[in-house]
């Protein structure tokens, strides 16, 4: 038995999320038909992040396990390109330790938001970047950003759920801001995230950004442990799933 | 009455193109349609190019004459924002002289061409940039770039149309060819363009890049007069109109 590994992209906008879901469409769904195409098998794959409805990847992490070990594991990326529809792409695929899983090991996750800050929205940008309508001050959500550095309890910034107890202490190693023309990136570096975690983190600095939250209170929101403190969910459609470090 | 201007974003994916069809979806339609409900009355707009199907625009410009005096010509902006579909916006309306031709009074066109050059393709740029799997020589296409710049008779860069008699004869100002990534980024300045012709010079100055077309070669292909000299056609999924100067 081989354990295969694959970087996967995909186009978020038309899939009901990542997670396999009976008659919905989804990137699993879709890579488990076409994996069972390839293999002949029936195919179960662990990914390094369930990412939701309408969010993208550029660097989603999978791996499978399978008795087909006569298909060298860099074929599957070719192989794969037949197969998948056209809004799934295999970047790389190779053989993993027999141990190895996409989820438990790894290390760091890179997100990127991207913002498409004017007053009327871009039609070429509707499904790719978050619309903001209101001018922001870039420096004040720079220096709010400064306060979510390092091991913090980030309750504030996710959807409570009260059926799994999550343990809510995250890493955030670094998070870049950048502006040209119209985008708002934000480049986030972490070991893992919470559901909606970047999401709530980037609505919060828009909210700073328009004066709505001040940079200092950052602090008292993640004090407070209470999701109400902190600003919107910005869009899915923002959301990139980057690179995942093991 | 009054004239106005309108700057046109729009996502070329799911349009057969600019020009008006009947019971097809075209940009011009759809404009024409929403400005019928704004003004209540019948619109005809005249628009700077008339982009082919699956063709981008960030900065197509139109007018059309109304007899609705009362709606500021700024208003259009927001008006339209409510009206049109969510892949076409409005960047900008004003009002403009009487006369004043978005065709015929444009005196520079900028277009930007983008391509995908990795050996598999990649899901989130298949409907936004041309999927090109060969490695290519940059500097060679660079290099045959500018034996394009200047007045020139294009007749080898454009699809034979017997039935109109088209001046072939067009200035190139500038051609600029950039990778950053697997993203190779052509922009492309001219007085006005044939049709096809940003599309079949990429496809020329990407037969350049992997060798089946010299940069010497470049010369011969303009004297030739004859389509079938030039390289392929590039698809539309790459091709973006940017500015109109007036």
């Amino acid at each position: 038995m081989k354990n295969i590994g694959l970087i996967v992209e995909y186009d978020g906008s038309n899939f009901y999320g990542f997670q396999k879901q009976d008659k919905l469409r989804t990137v699993e769904g879709e890579l488990e038909k076409s994996l069972q195409k390839a293999t002949k098998e029936k195919v179960e794959i662990i990914a390094a992040g369930r990412t939701d409805k309408g969010v993208h990847s550029l660097g989603q992490m999978i791996n499978f396990h399978t008795n087909a070990v006569n298909i060298p594991a860099e074929n599957y990326k070719m192989l794969m390109d037949f197969l998948l529809p056209d809004d799934i792409t295999i970047k790389d695929s190779f053989q993993l330790p027999y141990n190895f899983h996409s989820r438990f090991d790894a290390k760091k996750r890179r997100y990127k938001y991207l913002v498409y800050n004017r007053y009327l929205p871009n039609a070429l940008y509707r499904k790719y970047a978050y619309h903001w309508p209101y001018e922001v001050q870039l420096n004040e959500m720079i220096l709010a950003s400064k306060y979510l550095i390092g091991e913090k309890d980030f309750t504030s910034f996710t959807v409570s759920n009260k059926e799994e107890k999550v343990n809510p202490v995250r890493y955030i190693e670094k998070i870049d801001i950048n502006k040209r023309g119209y985008l708002i990136e934000f480049n986030i570096l972490g070991n893992a995230f919470l559901h909606n975690m970047v999401r709530i983190i980037v609505g919060t600095l828009l909210y700073v950004g328009v004066g709505k939250i001040k940079a200092r209170d950052m602090e008292t929101i993640l004090k407070k442990r209470d999701r109400r403190y902190a600003g919107i969910t910005a869009g899915a459609e923002g959301l990139y799933l980057m690179e995942v470090f093991y």
